[in-house]
């Protein structure tokens, strides 16, 4: 995800923040220091806080990108129709190839929530809100037109998410399935979670709007 | 979850596993401290190395006598009948009713891996791997007997474990849900996911063992 091209200042600013977040996923936020993170992107500690004043605002950035960058991505990926079988399947593409290949942002974005500042944990779960409510407005849209059979939409959409992400556990690049297997396989269980129609040539669902 | 009877050694041990336990899902095991933690129980640092020779030594305990709980609560739990629909309403049942109890435990268990040493960690891995066949051979038994349409046994298993540890994340007691409804939700969607077949009268099997 590092960017490889734009001025010495972005390049370097791309360093920093793919360090931080290697680093916070796998010491934990409170324990990594501004100095550690410096000497692990090979730049002065003075360098660092002209990109980030504050260890605080370094983790806010890094969080606050993940999310608007997985709107993005979902806003990228919606398909036009109204249909929330198609929607659903698009949905469920989405979290899954955005997370498989953010590990560590994804780690971070979980686990710390605890280390922000009250207003900025604020500004993250609004725009975590946001996404979820996309999926539940898919739900409540099928459930509605007697499509999906969802008891509670919240829990659902919850439930849902909570699975998939956890795909970041335990998938490894290069393990006996593919990321489209993986993708398949979890649109096949939240089809049946749901409730939704399982067709025989399901799969054909899974790539008609990629 | 803390003993509140024994000797004075026992209370003792149970507040520094209580205290650990909330400080570590709060901060992060590198960023706490045995001299934080032996402050927060109210003993001395050097009374905290009678019980926990090495900081690694408590996070070790802690999370073995985690998985060892969740598996004796299986052990009691688990029905006598061959039928899969009922083993996997128990499991589900457990499951949730474990965890929705012990969230900074839970936390601590899967978050804190990364910090323990090799031979340690393969030793928690395994106890997780035993935790996780007894969901992969219900499944396999409802799969071969025609009752549950999984795709795939192992990826379903970690897809509903991770589904069902979620709640944790969510769940606070006392907010619109009860236990009692969460678990008849989780219970619903587990049953769907795996394409059990949805009696009318579901929920009197979710109670049928219990």
């Amino acid at each position: 995800m590092a960017r490889t091209t734009g001025s010495d200042g972005e390049r370097t600013e791309a360093a920093i923040r793919e360090a931080a977040l290697v680093l916070i996923a796998r010491h934990g936020y409170e324990a990594v220091s501004m100095r550690q993170l410096a000497a692990e992107v090979g730049v002065q500690a003075a360098a660092l806080y002209r990109y980030f004043p504050t260890k605080e605002d370094l983790l806010y950035t890094l969080m606050r990108d993940h999310m608007t960058g997985l709107l993005a991505a979902w806003q990228a990926a919606r398909p036009e129709t109204a249909n929330p079988v198609a929607r659903l399947a698009a949905y469920v593409e989405n979290h899954i190839a955005f997370h498989i290949e953010r590990r560590s942002s994804t780690h971070v974005s979980n686990m710390e929530l605890r280390s922000l500042a009250p207003e900025r944990l604020t500004h993250i779960l609004k725009l975590r809100t946001t996404y979820e409510k996309e999926l539940r407005s898919i739900l409540r849209d099928g459930a509605e037109a007697g499509i999906f059979s969802v008891d509670d939409i919240g829990l659902t959409a919850m439930a849902l998410i909570q699975m998939m992400t956890g795909v970041i556990v335990w998938y490894r690049p290069g393990e006996r399935l593919s990321i489209d297997g993986v993708k398949r396989t979890y649109l096949a269980m939240t089809m049946r979670l749901v409730g939704a129609p399982q067709p025989a040539g399901e799969q054909s669902n899974v790539h008609a709007h990629a």
